[in-house]
């Protein structure tokens, strides 16, 4: 018996992955929550439909998410993630000696208790005594909590439904003032190439609140177009001029401190949806 | 009526895009030939069920497979595309001033008739008379030019079947012969991440050939992964390395003078599987 | 390249059917018309992404939609298709000696002109003598004839949109009354198993206007359920009661003199649709 | 998240159902066996990706492969039911007063399992008393077994792989000898539409072996083409002129006395196939 599932990324064109098995299917509070076996990526996350993360693929995401921050950052200590319940992000983070806190703040308990089980690869970290593991909305912890991080990381499903509140300018200014001084925020922005409104609003709104607003792109499979778009605010830093000579790596597969500085080379296309020059 | 095309991308996993309408279908001499006119991504030239090029992304491609060899030649003036029959590659070669002329050698005269008719925004500069179109088989041609072309670009369909002999050593040998003395080479060398066998193979087989290999990585949403490689070999100019202070583009939508020596920088699992440090 | 088709049968089930070449594909005045060429049942007319006859299985429906009333009849010499655009039924109907005119009522001139051009096989009786082919609106026709058919052929679509006033009450009084004294009056009536209301309902709307109403069942790969039924609504003679000792037919596939009576014999399940003891 | 699984009914036509569920999934020693939930059709079982029995549709097989030879036989009193793991024919048979053991004879003991804590609508009447499970080779047992049953059902998977054995002239000797002296046998013979070839060996296989030798067709919505034949090999009753006069019937949504003799009458196709005229 073959089963597939199908991912619609835009009008008229979708990914179709074959499962061998579905280890788990939940309505959560919040979501349609499934855990799928699948012959191309390994084990997937998948929420409402579509897939957040995969064992094979993980790396990606995750290395670029949280390294270009937290090398950019010259003494990242204390460290935020908003969604990021796969853990992925964590584990990342705890690379980082310097990282004394990193909180994930995961609004569906489900995500998390599903990806400890079906993912370990993946949520391993979560248990590290460095983690602090907080359900709930991740809008009003940042409200909650002002001038106490170094680093703030949204790890969050698409910019519709539940997740919309985690795009745009009231959150960010919100973020904006729970960074330290030289704090440092990123958002995974989307695709430009299929949603060019969502990410020009997206980073036009960040622009507006930190000094310093640049954008990455990173080649990631079983994301729609395959190539995703990553913003990064910082108070002070540059993410893109970062002295990378002293950045020592381990265990990295898609970062490099060659890279880092390089992902911020946007094709024209990209700025364009932008507006940079 | 829905009508769908799908691409088998690796073991469980596709890629499926919804049919407007069929243009053209028709068994070549050489492979199944097609264009369909898609809402995803506007008509699209299919070989053999892979999607080779399509309206709205085809910039991408042609844009990196030209200008990062002819703004790495210090004066490109004949350069040769062996496949490429939709004519992309040779749009793009035209910018270039200096270019004298440029010899398309396709071996199905089919594909360049369906481009002219059904695809004349990406085959448009087939009748330009600096173009020469030779129908015919790439690996015999390039055997037969010595030390004649300034820049050979490979712009071929997926190693398997037919293409086979347009990746790898004997080829790649008689094209260091046909290139000029600041030749270079480059050829779309496939995705590092579904298939880095037979990346390894090709890029390493440059390798043994040209003084300088090097890989680049482009944005492809409509190509498997949607981050696809390009290899370049080089007699004597670093195409990583071109100083790009005086670089004047026209028209384009993803090529930048930052991003050529940038686009260089390959993840660290590229790197690995290209046996790169 | 593969390129299917899918028909949605009922919520989460579906056929989809492989396409070698789309014939012809337009937008009519009325519907979404395409002419497709499969592997499985041979060149199709889809009417709205709905299948409605197959080179290799129309067969079926047209013998049991217009024999079953034509031999149930003692003399029929005029007979009125309404719908049935592809000519098949005109095609089975011609075959009686008895019959001096059919009148093909078609509201679509578009899927007659696909339909000869295309199918045929099954359109070749189109421009017999004895046919005469109006193009226009069915319900219009039937009020303005009266006691003129012994027999009438409801070929329609399914009863959603367009085709919905062929199903129902008022359009079967008019029926009623354009047909002869010993009038015979049939309509493809869906599937009990998907759409047992539906069914219900045109079924009982039939039995409250002619003296005798039988449904009987037929086979039919391509149409969802692959068991699909029929009505027939006479004034006098019984179709499930005819002598058949006399029955002479001629290059019949599915129609038998012995099933014509058997035919009518239903499933319980079926009987219980319809409120049939 | 949308999950569909899809079955190919012949060379580029497919059913294919949206999944709510996977209840089941399991290699077994014999066949990749899964229970799921679907929105069309109820749980369904699916051995090697063919579906074989549904909650909603499986009451159409289960009554006209048990009731027709149990109707036929003047005092059934042992049956033996060769496959048929779901126990739905074991249900229908014990609706009979004069059956006094039924036994089940089914290769792989999986299925069974997974049908009675999956399935129990249909699997219900296995812990009968009258009810005798054999869990192994159906072939050995009944070539062990003489003069023994009145009634022997095959209700097999498609005559591939595991159940070829089960279709053809040695088996049905062996049947034969199994058989009572007024002894009938039925077998599930696939789909006469779309392989005319099989049902026609199968049926003469049948027909040299027993005096009396008949088919008959019912709508089954999830098999192939929703058309289905079973052949009926009997010693001494015709199954298909049985007076039907005294028949008490209980429970039965598709069976009915009138369509007991009704059903064998074929269409002209489904003659033409088995060389009946």
């Amino acid at each position: 018996m073959e089963m597939w599932i199908k991912e619609m990324q835009i009008e008229g064109a979708a990914m179709t992955y074959k499962v061998n098995e579905t280890l788990l299917r939940k309505k959560t509070e919040f979501q349609d929550l499934a855990i799928v076996d699948t012959p191309s990526f390994g084990r997937m996350l998948v929420l409402d439909g579509i897939v957040q993360t995969t064992i094979k693929d993980e790396f990606i995401y995750h290395e670029m998410i949280t390294h270009i921050p937290l090398f950019t950052h010259p003494n990242p200590k204390k460290v935020l993630v908003v969604g990021g319940g796969d853990g992925g992000a964590i584990r990342e983070i705890l690379k980082h000696p310097s990282v004394e806190k990193a909180v994930l703040c995961e609004i569906d308990g489900d995500v998390i208790e599903a990806c400890k089980k079906y993912l370990p690869e993946i949520s391993c970290a979560l248990d590290d005594k460095r983690c602090e593991v907080f359900v709930g909305d991740g809008i009003k912890y940042v409200k909650d909590h002002k001038n106490e991080f170094d680093v703030i990381i949204v790890d969050s499903t698409d910019p519709f439904n539940m997740a919309e509140g985690l795009f745009g300018g009231n959150f960010y200014r919100d973020i904006f003032d729970a960074l330290t001084e030289e704090g440092i925020f990123i958002a995974q922005t989307e695709t430009p190439y299929f949603l060019p409104d969502t990410v020009n609003k997206v980073f036009n709104d960040a622009k507006k609140i930190f000094p310093v607003t640049k954008m990455f792109m990173a080649g990631i499979p079983t994301y729609p177009g395959g190539y995703w778009s990553f913003t990064v605010g910082s108070k002070k830093h540059d993410p893109s001029k970062v002295d990378t000579s002293k950045i020592k790596i381990q265990d990295m597969k898609y970062y490099t401190p060659e890279l880092h500085n390089a992902c911020f080379v946007l094709p024209q296309y990209v700025k364009d949806v932008i507006g940079e020059k």
